[in-house]
């Protein structure tokens, strides 16, 4: 069998997510239907992570295997011909058999968008999070170094994900405010990451940011001493996937 | 009465355009509702211009005749918390009896967003028309020069507005390709815009620099000597009315 590594991006907000589940509309189903059309057999997808409902990618990946691979950008031209516009393959390449997409990913890399407008900019609102108001970005940014490392970040993940290891090492968490789009982006760089990490740190950066909790009380939530400053969880919307990194030969 | 002049922001892609229509959600609809709930009584609203459907606003104008004026951002915020989220009041401002949205405009600025990714941006798919494929951007900048200024407009209308003084002036044509976004911007500000002139303009200047169409066509076109250099018209999806200006004392 042949092992195929895709490249997807998909606009989130009318999915429930990207892994299948009954009853409700998934990327994963939809690009699973897709490779069963053209390979006329079914074809299961591994993804390199599983994105929350109305959550965002740029550049997911998730490899499958099947009789034959199909070179170039034909399979990514006959897949996006199938698929709904709101999900786009946008490459497709040739992994050794071993390849596992969710295990030998390496790094990834997540942003996060704030919406500083007074008013909500409604072009951006599916993908990003509104919040006006005053927020201390030296602050945020003394806040996001404190996640940067190698931590445990049990405190920082939502049930129900079963993973019982909760150590990640964050490369980078950075703020990126963007005055002419009156955009806040937070990029987050790390080994992995926990259910809902992403979302639980930014929520907590943000009220560090408002002056709602203060660097030592996050301090407390990272060594699980005191789990009040976690959270909350930021809306799905403003999540995105951006990148995944893998030590592939070429 | 009081007259009341509204800045609105709104994603066009799940309206009919903003003028009132029958059996169709439109821009204009909604906020005459919004409005008539605020007021207690029925309100009719002026558009400085009627987009059409699947077009977007980043600040489009409209204004109303009331029993009273509501200051600050009271009415915007009321308007707001009846409004869908594709629609957004970002202002509102009391403005001299005799003021008329249409009528009083002096300048009007569009942009058009092309995205030039080789597959489609999905997170730009409802803000842009994907043009992937060689386009040679010098050309398209000598074609929009050829734009600006004073011109009869004629051909670079679509049938069924009624207008029958065709001259209008365009102060600027402007292409701006943000690399980093893959995405080529096309500013147009003119006097006032014929029925879909932007959009066909933007079709021919998609073509000069496809190398479909010459220069010397194009001029024809503008002197309504050979309209075979004018269109397609650019889907709607990439149009947006991003500001208008008054002379408004302040």
């Amino acid at each position: 069998m042949e092992n195929t590594l895709l490249h997807i991006t998909y606009d989130g907000t009318y999915y429930s997510g990207f892994q299948i589940q009954d009853n409700a509309p998934t990327i994963q189903d939809a690009i699973e239907k897709a490779l069963g059309t053209i390979y006329k057999q079914p074809v299961r997808i591994t993804g390199a992570g599983r994105t929350d409902a109305g959550v965002h990618a740029r550049d997911q990946r998730a490899s499958f295997k099947a009789p034959f691979h199909i070179p170039g950008k034909k399979l990514p031209n006959a897949l996006n011909s199938i698929l709904p516009p709101d999900i786009v393959i946008t490459g497709a390449e040739k992994v050794p058999e071993a390849f596992h997409a969710r295990y030998d990913a390496k790094r990834k890399i997540y942003s996060y968008t704030i919406d500083r407008a007074a008013f909500p900019q409604v072009l951006k609102r599916l993908y990003s999070w509104h919040m006006p108001g005053q927020l201390d970005l030296d602050l945020m940014e003394k806040a996001a170094s404190l996640f940067e490392g190698t931590h445990d970040f049990k405190a920082f993940q939502a049930s129900g994900s079963g993973v019982t290891d909760t150590v990640r090492t964050l490369f980078r968490v950075e703020l990126d405010y963007r005055s002419h789009e009156q955009l806040l982006v937070i990029t987050f760089e790390g080994s992995g990451f926990l259910y809902r990490m992403v979302r639980l740190i930014t929520g907590s950066l943000v009220r560090a940011g408002a002056g709602r909790i203060g660097l030592e009380e996050l301090r407390g939530a990272l060594k699980g001493e005191d789990v009040s400053a976690v959270g909350p969880t930021s809306p799905a919307a403003g999540l995105c996937l951006e990148n995944i990194y893998y030590d592939l030969k070429k």
